[in-house]
């Protein structure tokens, strides 16, 4: 949860009155988000979300994320949709930050997801792949193979206080997957952090999806694997193969994963799994003792990691 | 900012069917206020506020609070009005905390209030105290008088960190205050916590109050004490008397001051700096060094404590 930057009525008066978006009347910083300050705006025209884009995102990155919204709301995904100011411009500056004004969805997101949401989060990202594939900009994944083991590097002295003999696994892991690690499957535009607090649901159906702001150009079976990640496991850690089978099952009635991307799904959640333990971990060493905001558990993708170590074939995932 | 408790999604499908408020669309935790969860709660009715309230606030307190809302907002103060469920009860239970659905309310806090604001702030504290005249619940102050020295002593051998002499300051000061402290001047209701992030404008007219979770009985004139520190004083802590006049003029507009209260106003605004000074030094010694949330500065009143003890009469405040 998170307001990392404080608006001032005035700073938000001015920003504001470069749109065509009604009267502000009220607005409250959300405790929602790791990576930027959310401000959910009430004007006489209706809600919206203001986000103030902090350090984690590179400034350079914005033009790819708020094109990539448009295009994907212009094709039907339910997304955050960017509100153009009067210049035609959907970037701008409040308190000394980009900003961006964004349309407000609404919808929940499911803090206990069952098969049947896990089935729509699967349908959605096929759905957000195929939208995606005639999107002409590229934006590198800067969380990828390539940026594990720098990562790793920064964990490694203190690594073991989290776990003993945590590095030496994750070591081993490091090379095995840069011996494994696939090239030639289709890639495209992914969304690269679909969890379930990015994906809205209303009654039994999901109702939209944000936070684009991992969003790159990836193998586009690796983003199926960060969600067998983020949605198929239960609070004690185990696959539930169940909501696994759902959540692929609806993902290739929409778009078909070849054979080589099956064969792939166990090293990339892997590679997921990896990814996610690797950020948690050095954002727990970062924080000191006794810090009352506590991190997220990077253990909890260590145990997810050893599972996928131990699948043989994505049928292990439920997937024939 | 804080959200304390996490609600799910089937723990507040539950609660609000115990409600007339139509369906669930959204609700999001607010990084704002530190006592209690708060939530914006976005239903086929409109927009709510579900407060989740934390362990600093006693759970007996809360019939005199939620009664409160409802005594003022019938009386045409503009604040959260209770909403009641279908039983006619105002209070439930959300993911084992107490908790209570209130109306939202459009408008801005003033991170910079001008003087204009301030009397603003004079006339409705003013209002809220006749409207509370014949409010049949009575609440103790348990930040009056006598909390003080208790605080004190729980910070008292770690408090010159802080500043050194800031104890003997201290200690010498609460010396004056046992001797000087009023006792026969006016009570009733008041709000106890009006600061800035507390009050609501829309354009230029004060649009509503909040959360009257330090209300209790004490002396009315204390409460406009409490309002001289939190609105009078620029961020360099010098006193603006311009601001200062046009709170207390307002205020006197609508409710006059009797001679005995203004002639204890500066002994009543050395109390209410000792107040925030002695909570937020308290809380400041509570939280790990290099923890991410800070928490808010007490030499802010320390520096009004000391310019209330060089006032010589209600003349310095701005007010004749």
């Amino acid at each position: 949860m998170a307001v990392y930057t404080d608006v001032t009525t005035d700073d938000l008066a001015r920003f504001l009155s470069g749109y065509d978006i009604g009267e502000l009347l009220s607005y409250k910083g959300i405790a929602e988000g790791v990576e930027n300050s959310n401000f959910l705006v009430h004007t006489s025209a209706g809600n919206f979300i203001l986000t103030l884009y902090e350090k984690r995102v590179a400034e350079a990155d914005l033009p790819f994320f708020i094109a990539l919204m448009e295009h994907l709301a212009a094709r039907g995904i339910n997304c955050p949709q960017p509100v153009k100011n009067k210049q035609g411009g959907m970037l701008g500056r409040v308190a000394g930050r980009p900003a961006a004004i964004v349309t407000f969805l609404d919808g929940l997101w499911m803090r206990r997801p069952n098969a049947s949401h896990c089935a729509g989060v699967g349908e959605a990202l096929a759905k957000l792949h195929l939208a995606g594939g005639d999107f002409g900009m590229q934006r590198r994944n800067a969380l990828s193979i390539e940026a594990w083991r720098p990562l790793y590097e920064t964990a490694r002295t203190r690594g073991d206080s989290v776990r003993p003999g945590l590095c030496a696994d994750i070591a081993a892991e490091l090379d095995v997957l840069d011996t494994c690690w696939p090239s030639n499957l289709p890639h495209g535009v992914i969304h690269a952090d679909l969890f379930p607090d990015n994906v809205f649901f209303l009654g039994d159906n999901l109702s939209g999806l944000i936070d684009f702001y991992f969003a790159c150009t990836d193998m586009l079976a690796y983003d199926v694997a960060i969600c067998l990640n983020a949605w198929c496991f239960e609070p004690d850690h185990s696959y539930n193969v169940t909501k696994g089978r759902a959540l692929l099952k609806a993902y290739a009635r929409v778009r078909a994963l070849s054979a080589a991307e099956r064969e792939a799904l166990p090293v990339l959640a892997r590679g997921a799994a990896m990814r996610f333990l690797l950020t948690r971990l050095v954002d727990w060493l970062a924080v000191p003792e006794g810090a009352l905001v506590k991190p997220k558990d990077p253990l909890e993708y260590y145990r997810k990691l050893r599972f996928h170590q131990s699948v043989r074939s994505v049928a292990d995932y439920g997937f024939e």
